[in-house]
């Protein structure tokens, strides 16, 4: 095989895979060992795909320690089509469903909610423009909400919460997308966890939900109305295989999940993680020529936001990193500026050819 | 690259890929030329995957003789979420929706559209255990119905529509999830075609949708209401690209459109499989030891459905086919007995291989 030219990618999703998993698909493309078959071909009603099905859980399991009352689903329709399954399963007529507006993906997710039921906002940072997390003693919670709805880290302002937010009894629902298995996660302490896999999970194209058993209770209760393919309790009594999951997806995130098995699990990608990112917003804060977008106690780990000067150096900016072999590092087209995006595979590397970019930028145009 | 093993594969779906297909996929598989990136890892909102996407909706296009003032779609989900999406975006309250009730996947359509609206059965051949599509002047259509609901083939029961029911002038809409493509295909006589790809398409993962633009009208004025996931109009408006597609599937569903061009289009692809279907029919009814269980009006070319004398037999001819390479014989565990699919993909050879080894096993067990 010849060696393949690849760049230094900082999209924010679809991201970076591990080269050790794009390699082992490549390898194993045209059949599965074994089996005559491509991944892309076999039954999902094969012995072969219910084993790999069943140990990508049995990794999800191990890699995040979720506890045994928890389901994990694999669904599809990515983070967008959880926005409407949330409240379609969870908010019930008379009830309210608790959100915390930390930005555009929040604001997303509360109209969806709103089209089935009452939605309360919890606390918002809007004013702010969303540059920051909530404060706890912000939260204005309703007591007996359905659940508490949160982000737990925030694509497009370069925000992530630290640690969660006390809601007391109220279930809590996080969209957990862009920042899941970055560090440890509390599962216990959620009632539900979705993520679209394109971040930290696997290539696009399958959505993984930790529900707790209770929750695919109340979801099972409206299956003589609920759209069959929008019930949590479809995926959860069929272990996904009520309809053909899409197959290949499900296998790259089992194939990512080992790799992060053999980097040493949660504990050491939060260590590399908190290197990356403190690299980085580093050489932001080193001279002010640069300037972060979130308040510091506020900045994702993930998504890595600031700003230049002007309009102008930004765009030069952008135009001379892509020609470095530094992609994908314009920011979100609703707030501009620059986005490096810092998920699990990224390697430390690109970060460090990024800060000496930086620096070399700041000289040149300084 | 060492020769790959490969069984050829008979199964219902995820099926038979094409084996240039899968070998480009494999060779592009780190990188995409001159992007440095896998097809794995490209934002969605790149100008290469936008290209990919927008060459992928041209050769369906060209494929398959889309008029202009329709739609291409990739929805997620699959043909199950179809069965809701249809209902919820063309069923209003007060009107009715026709349903042709050919087998098991017309009636899961069915058992979605009642939690919507109103369904009228206007045929169904469930006291023929299925085995027929129902005769013209067997329907029962409802005077300006929301839509006709068909099933164009049925994986299960091995039934195949000849020709396009005449419904007047309310809109067809058809599940043409395992014979789309199979032969040309009269779009303009449709208001909707749906299709999970993982038969003649692609891999599953992504599900096509063809929507005339009136019915994406019906749906645009149901925003208020509907799950943003769960509308038409979300597709069509942003041209799959409200939130993040399947990337990979859709890039895969292209491939697979430019090996189609290359064979020959529809025509080429409608005489292929004329062939293979009439080979293996042809072995069935030879001698009366495999008995064919669709109707011969009715025979699918794409699930050739048959059984032996007993359930002995049937289960050694599953051993001894899967031994000698014949994988995926089995019926569907609903119905039993044998099933061969034979999609677009299925090599000719493969056809022989299975003829001959029916021949063969009939001399040993006749």
């Amino acid at each position: 095989m010849p060696t393949v030219h690849r760049v230094f990618n900082f999209a924010a999703g679809p991201a970076v895979m591990p080269v050790p998993v794009l390699e082992r698909i490549q390898r194993d493309l045209l059949a599965l060992p074994g089996v005559g078959m491509s991944i892309l071909e076999i039954s999902h009603r094969s012995t072969i795909f219910e084993a790999i099905l069943a140990e990508a859980e049995a990794d999800l399991r191990t890699v995040g320690g979720i506890p045994d009352n928890y389901r994990v689903l694999f669904v599809q329709g990515g983070a967008s089509q959880q926005f409407s399954m949330v409240p379609m399963n969870l908010l019930a007529a008379g009830s309210t469903a608790d959100y915390i507006d930390t930005g555009s993906w929040a604001v997303k997710a509360m109209h969806e909610a709103r089209k089935v039921g009452v939605v309360h906002v919890a606390a918002t940072t809007e004013r702010d423009r969303y540059a920051r997390i909530p404060r706890h003693e912000e939260l204005t919670l309703t007591p007996g909400a359905a659940y508490v709805h949160m982000t737990s880290n925030n694509t497009i302002e370069g925000t992530e919460w630290r640690a969660l937010p006390a809601v007391g009894d109220a279930p809590l629902v996080s969209d957990a997308s862009s920042d899941i298995f970055s560090r440890p996660v509390e599962v216990a302490r959620h009632a539900l966890i979705y993520a679209g896999a394109q971040k930290n999970l696997g290539p696009a194209g399958v959505t993984l939900v930790i529900i707790r058993d209770d929750l695919v209770a109340r979801a099972a209760a409206r299956k003589a109305t609920l759209p069959t393919m929008m019930n949590y309790a479809t995926f959860a009594e069929s272990r996904s295989l009520y309809n053909t999951p899409p197959v290949f997806a499900v296998y790259a995130v089992g194939l990512v999940m080992k790799w992060l098995i053999a980097e040493g699990g949660l504990r050491a990608i939060d260590a590399a993680n908190a290197r990356k990112a403190a690299k980085l917003y580093a050489e932001i804060d080193r001279t002010g020529f640069y300037r972060g977008t979130a308040h510091a106690d506020s900045r994702s780990r993930m998504n890595v936001t600031f700003r230049l000067a002007t309009a102008e150096l930004e765009e030069r900016f952008v135009a001379e990193s892509t020609a470095a072999g530094l992609d994908g590092l314009q920011g979100h087209r609703a707030v501009g500026g620059m986005r490096a995006s810092l998920y699990n595979a990224f390697p430390e590397a690109g970060v460090d050819a990024l800060v000496a970019f930086m620096g070399e930028f700041e000289r040149r145009h300084g």
